[in-house]
């Protein structure tokens, strides 16, 4: 019986075994020719538009959920944030903190899952760095990505330019992401498995921003459409209202959040975008979402208004009509 | 009595204790108009020259040693990177894990020693994220920063550039952050206590590159000043030989070494660099490293030589001759 290959913690102590971790498994999976020299800073082709810049900590338990992975989840959530700001996404670095004792395959797993993202999202994976740390103290791994992306000259989204009247759009069905990982986490099973909607938008934006006036892009991540909606208006010192039966979400995910007392709309979601549209527009943009694969369930689902900033009001089926908090304590930790 | 206030998994939900968390923690050390807006992605002015990006993860343990601390640490570490590759250091992202239960007055020392690490290195931390994992995860905090810097035209340092007959410089004596990080955490003490030279090195590499002819620059963080010869020569194809007695390390670190069996040869360094620097300019380079208040100790050390690649060795005091190997089992985790 051959015995299983682990992480060492002298795997992350920057001698030999660092030395053959990088460029015999790492390298294996990413050929880039920039990350190949492992040099201290990855040097890349200047660029003429503005440089966006953002970092995320993955720490998702379990590694692996019906959908995705830490490995493709980093890659994306990473693309989409820079997608959100109007850029380009083009360079991304990678840091893992392993635990002592992971199984080598495992770590494999997720570096092909995280490279084959890259590709897929059209991103180089340029710079890297390795640390392990003792068994106990990282759940196998988590994995840090930071994002290099371009904005195009003339670009300029963010909740500064919403006007009242700006039409909320969303890409697809919410809660996705957040419950295929509850569900594998606790072991649950629902008709109709539900999968983690992780996926790069960058595509998606680049079409509707060619569609008509986008004043503002976010990806309701951790917090869910509520916090999106939320940290929008705050920022843009408005207020907004959203229809309830307007906002998509799936049968599947609708009947496990009523079994679970969870709400969808607090859910995270890592493939989709909410959009603020000058309200001329709002028809062109929704055609151009729906006409684009990641965009095909996309609706129109509410409206900015003047008041108080940061106020989003939810308007019931039965006329009724209640005021959106973030959550105060915990919902669900370790979601990305 | 008051009650000691800490870090709670719901920190990390991205409701409203992950909003307020950042807000009224995080914003008040960190006062950058971009991050301050707090987008998905920080969208920074344009520049003329070739971008420079890279990432490192920090888990040193203990997050306070004489001379530094993680946050300090995360920031010169990224900074000095970047100057390693020629580039000027211009923009940090940081990303958090946190644990729970982490007191906010160690967080709230961290994130002030990480901002006055920013402003005297004189970069802009525009990006963050924050996570939070159960107890007995993560060693109180992790710290990831990712880094942009500038390339000025017609800068191009690198390995390929190096020649037979370049002369080998250090800014320093060797083996201090490896011991200060490894005495505080063993509680030994030592004769003179040993402090991390963790110090930003991009002024000091503004003034050698002014001062002659650099093909190569490489800071000796984990692995020690053997690793960086090594993997330079591995790179260049190209082998050198060190002097022993012309490598400066400080009587207590030394002493300390002996005592423990260490190689100060293996010990990461913090506020170092190697300079590898055309023969005739070598004196020049030099006599401005010693003119700088972080190079006052340099030495120059050795030369490039035409051989195997990768083979760097060392000549002793009594005239022996000895090839340096990096460490292969486990000397000295979590330095960084």
């Amino acid at each position: 019986m051959r015995e299983v290959e682990r992480i060492l913690l002298a795997h992350g102590s920057g001698g030999e075994l660092s030395r053959r971790l990088v460029e015999e498994e790492v390298l294996r999976y990413f050929d880039d020719p920039v990350l190949g020299r492992l040099e201290d800073a990855a040097r890349v082709p200047a660029f003429p538009g503005r440089p966006a810049l953002t970092t995320d900590a993955f720490v998702v338990r379990p590694l692996f959920f019906p959908g995705g992975d830490i490995g493709k989840l980093a890659v994306y959530g990473t693309v989409n944030d820079l997608a959100m700001a109007g850029a380009r996404p083009r360079y991304l670095s990678l840091a893992w903190v392993l635990e002592e004792g992971l199984e080598l395959a495992v770590l494999r797993r997720v570096l092909a899952s995280a490279a084959r993202a890259a590709k897929a999202a059209g991103v180089a994976v340029v710079a890297g760095d390795t640390k392990v740390v003792e068994r106990g103290k990282a759940d196998g791994l988590y994995l840090i990505s930071a994002g290099v992306g371009e904005v195009p000259p003339g670009r300029d989204l963010g909740p500064a330019r919403l006007r009242s009247g700006d039409r909320i759009l969303v890409s697809g069905p919410v809660g996705d992401h957040g419950m295929a990982v509850l569900s594998r986490r606790e072991g649950m099973e629902f008709e109709g498995e539900v999968v983690s909607d992780c996926a790069p938008l960058a595509g998606l934006v680049e079409e509707i921003l060619a569609a008509g006036e986008v004043h503002c892009l976010r990806d309701p991540t951790r917090g869910g459409l509520v916090a999106a909606l939320k940290e929008v208006a705050a920022a843009a010192g408005m207020a907004s209202e959203v229809t309830e039966a307007a906002i998509p979400v799936r049968p599947a995910v609708r009947a496990a959040c009523s079994i679970l007392g969870l709400d969808p709309l607090h859910l995270a979601n890592e493939g989709k975008l909410v959009a603020w549209v000058a309200p001329q527009d709002a028809a062109a943009v929704l055609a151009a979402m729906r006409r684009h694969p990641l965009g095909r369930e996309a609706a129109q689902i509410g409206e900015v208004l003047e008041g108080e900033p940061g106020r989003v009001v939810l308007t019931t089926p039965w006329g009724g009509r209640r005021r959106l908090e973030l959550l105060v304590g915990e919902d669900l930790p370790r979601i990305c």
